[in-house]
């Protein structure tokens, strides 16, 4: 008898969602995706060509869904409002949880799925932050715990986008929860990481502009913002997010030690090609997020698998997810208000007058 | 019902076989492996543990096991000398073969696997050279198909294995058929895709040393080689093998045109970390052509696949795979020789005093 | 009869005194050091061996020095507390100065320079800020000027240090200005270059740590410090300083245009080496900001020679090097200070409560 | 009285000629140009305006300039042709000599040279391999010293220049000695330098094409060349020349050892600028190999005014400038020749029939 199959089903057929249900039904050899669910018809008729003739049975209603029989998991791309809902109500039906970031743009929302997730303690409940499961980045960690820099403590971490002019960037920011919560979270998520998840941030600052989407300001977003969070424990954390890049994805990290630097994409590139042409040498470099972080989303799929099957730790805390979140609002706030903002040893805010 | 998936048996479970079947079993969702063969005990005890329980049924008999009801393709992983005889019989079975390189160090039986997929001419059979399954070769194929570089006039590429100091090259180099057959196979059929494969060498040289492994020259072979090949069409590839490098795995290419140069792995690397120090600035490479090439060969195992089951064409021909090891083994000639060898233009061999 | 040289006076001989009166010694063909002056018994004595037997005359009084018959430049390399009096003695006798920066790190002193030199407006007074003579800033700037970039508006810039465990660093805060003045001074002139130099700040935020020096507190100072500036115009610089790098100095430019980027000095390297090893491939990187940018100081040496003799016009205008120290000092105090600092639109500070 | 400075001629005002007069004057502290000599009009009317004004005498009579009292030393810039007359009529003048290369494309007229600087064994006679006096090749050969990289066992070694559609590489190759006496010889002395001056080369092969230039064939040369040396001692070379370099001027080298690897110059670039963009990211490269080794060309005037002034040794033999072009010259020879050359263990030439 074969070793057992994890059994999965989709919540979500928009960008992300698609590529978690190809990824479960493909690139998870240890899983089976069983389901997936969209309330929108055009992703329903492309799950209709692409999943069920591999024995994804499709639903246009999340509930019955879940309630599907022999269900272990479910995997939720679906849009960020809805995703505390979906989460909770799958833990309801005792089902593993795989959510895309983040939780919700509301801290309160968010840690609501962190009560939920320890009320059901033994199931599997994650927060995927993709770049947890990059080789590049898990060389980096590991070299950092082996000491290889010191005590970590400089952490610049930028999310940069190509330039899309389509206007598609503006209307998003309707409910993005503003760029430091959409973008910055996971250079937020990866400091968690290398400076330990207890840090406590002392300050905040945040400036930005718009410099190629000037209608964003109507959501009090911005295209481009630099943050800076420095912690209680003496370290710094400083970030930038942008939407304008003109050759592509740029998400690059830097952890400087007391001995040492890391560096994480320090260099993009789309592949190991080379061009040498009259106007001197150039390289490529992935269009998106996907092309940079491929590889690691289906790492993350075997390995949010591999933790339900076999019971094993997942790699990252749920808590974190809303510690992101919640730092990555703080840095909004300070952004859009022209404030810094100030928190005493507990993380209390403070106000400055007050020190 | 789902679509057909391609029911694949794994011939040969050591180092190549093991991945092979590996590949087939968890990385191509459209293929199924039912079956695998090792005549090895050790490997047939490894396989009851990782094969078995997902359905793999085991033989000690290729014979048994390509007569195995229901299967259409073999993947030939075993060693060199039973490659073309394997390829053959499985054939006759009228299954679609994928075998590793070379199919023989012998020319002529080479051939005989050419002649016999002539005859079985709805079979897909395919000699892998995984690096016309890597991502940046074909983007480098593709820009120079677009005309980035004019026209291609001269290729470099070497084949640079870590050193090992255990004696296993010395032990293999007794049936490898030497270092330009065994390594540099893989740049002169990177030749023959960018140069055409209807290029005919009008001569050949070759040099080379065994500065770490002295016992390479009871067999012929060298550690270290560097050939050339001038094609009658202008054009003129050299090749370096090595089996020195310390830093790991170094496969590089140039393809220098009328007009530009394209490189790949021009800077190895492992991933996207630099690390800084107190003495510079480093960087680690792949150890293995592993390392290097893993998504290549999943890429091969999808395609083949694909190809079996939609009738679509192999992305190589199989005649490649004799030309590729005849210029391998004039070369390896040349080296122990000392002799530069010479070709007409329809690539018939002529001794220099007939010029 | 050769064309004349400029008779130059080299004030104060320490670590970047030394280097300028050896560069208008050796590497100015149109120049000629006649004079310089050391109030240190140690460094008259270097002066002894190394510039008096070239027809240097040596001085241990500043104001006699300027006396001498013929000088018509003087180079100052002095402490950064006699900047000012010294240049504005020179330009009493008539003399161009060329000043290592900063003039001062009181802004009011600053300003009595500037004040002095409009009144000797036919005499050359330059703040050298190496980075605008350093070729690959230059190219990056005509590259900026060709548009290639769009508008520029983010600009990331850090000046890094090489840790020395000396506590040199400690004892120099104590007249430093503090780690914006003394380092990111560099950066904001870069940023007055970049996006112009009639840039108006509208809000400034810093933060900081001591992660390596902890003495430095006692100075108000720290060891590495991130601070953001953000324009009136819709530009954002942000700059890192830092003390702690372990591989060597590390001044890395990236300028953010609407439609591309430009890097300079990205990947630091001491030359085109690269060093393959079993422990990957190490370049090593230069350990001093004199190891980066010895060539720029040669140019600043030559090209203000040239001024002087051609009456042509300095590559940057001396109000730069106020406005320089100015923002300087700003971040400064917003990084002890701990509050954001706002401007309104003709510069004037606000307090936000205003806005 | 200031340490007195070598007074120098230069011979020959052309490209390289121009470049090595303006480097003694102004780019040399201890030296003094105070002759130059030019057969030519229009390059002693440039000098009229760029050397004369500078106390430099001129003239159209080598033989004249050479009388001239106090002369010390001088450096040849001249047509190849001339170069080994001229050094010896020097020497005979008791004149430290600096010559272009090669001194000849003659090995008989080389070693005439070498014959009269034994004769005048206390005057400095150094034939000018700009490499030997560039920083990173310097800093390869001190890790090679050190041991980094083992045994040196394999040499790569390129010298390609961009290419030049105006015709002059074509009537350059009536008199160049062919590509790999012209080019190469720099890379042969490298492999003099890394490897040691005494190997002695045991086979040497060569092919070569016409890629962009046909009409290169009247005069036996070729626009692209590969050649591979195997010396005696266990260790092999090989070069490729080219002049179709699209990006600018590729000089590049691999030292491989049996426990590490060097590379110089692996990723040519013209500065520390990286341009961002919709097509990727992009660095210009040097034009031509003055932009790649200006520095070496003044390190070289300094380094040997010191030997001259100090009676220092030269960096490098005079011999090995004869064995440069001697080997260069069996590599053109195999190249145009189509044949394998055999030497025996001391260097004779021998027909493989005889082995």
């Amino acid at each position: 008898m074969p070793p057992q199959k994890l059994k999965v089903a989709a919540a979500g057929l928009g960008r992300m969602g698609k590529r978690h249900a190809l990824n479960f039904l493909n690139k998870a050899p240890r899983a089976e995706l069983v389901a997936a669910f969209s309330p929108d018809p055009s992703e329903l008729s492309w799950a209709k060509q692409n999943l069920e003739p591999y024995g994804v049975t499709l639903y246009d209603d999340y509930d019955k869904m879940i309630a599907q029989e022999g269900l272990q998991a479910v995997v939720i791309g679906t849009a960020t409002s809805v995703h505390a809902e979906e989460a909770i109500k799958a833990m309801e039906k005792n089902l593993h949880v795989l959510c895309e970031k983040p939780l919700s743009t509301s801290i309160e929302i968010c840690k609501s799925v962190v009560t939920a997730a320890k009320k059901h303690s033994h199931l599997k409940v994650m927060c995927g932050f993709s770049r947890r499961f990059d080789d590049s980045y898990r060389d980096a960690f590991e070299k950092t715990q082996q000491g290889l820099i010191g005590r970590p403590s400089i952490l610049r971490s930028q999310t940069c986008d190509k330039h899309d002019p389509s206007g598609f960037f503006v209307a998003y920011a309707a409910w993005s929860g503003g760029v430091f919560v959409d973008m910055a979270v996971h250079d937020i998520d990866l400091t968690l990481w290398f400076f330990g998840d207890d840090v406590i941030p002392k300050s905040i600052s945040a400036h930005g502009i718009t410099a190629v989407q000037p209608d964003l300001k109507k959501y009090n977003d911005y295209d481009n913002a630099v943050g800076i969070v420095e912690f209680h424990n003496g370290k710094v954390a400083y970030y930038y997010c942008s939407r304008m890049m003109a050759a592509g994805q740029e998400d690059t990290t830097e952890v400087i030690g007391t001995e040492g630097k890391l560096t994480v994409n320090g260099n993009p590139q789309q592949n190991l090609v080379n061009y040498y042409h009259a106007g001197g040498v150039t390289r490529e470099i992935p269009a998106t997020y996907w092309g940079r972080f491929e590889q690691a989303f289906i790492n993350e799929t075997n390995e949010f698998t591999a933790a339900c099957l076999d019971g094993t730790p997942l790699p990252l805390k749920l808590s974190n997810a809303v510690k992101a979140v919640e730092i990555g609002s703080f840095l909004q706030e300070a952004l859009v208000s022209g404030k810094q903002l100030h928190f005493d040893e507990i993380g209390r805010r403070i106000e400055k007058a007050q020190l």
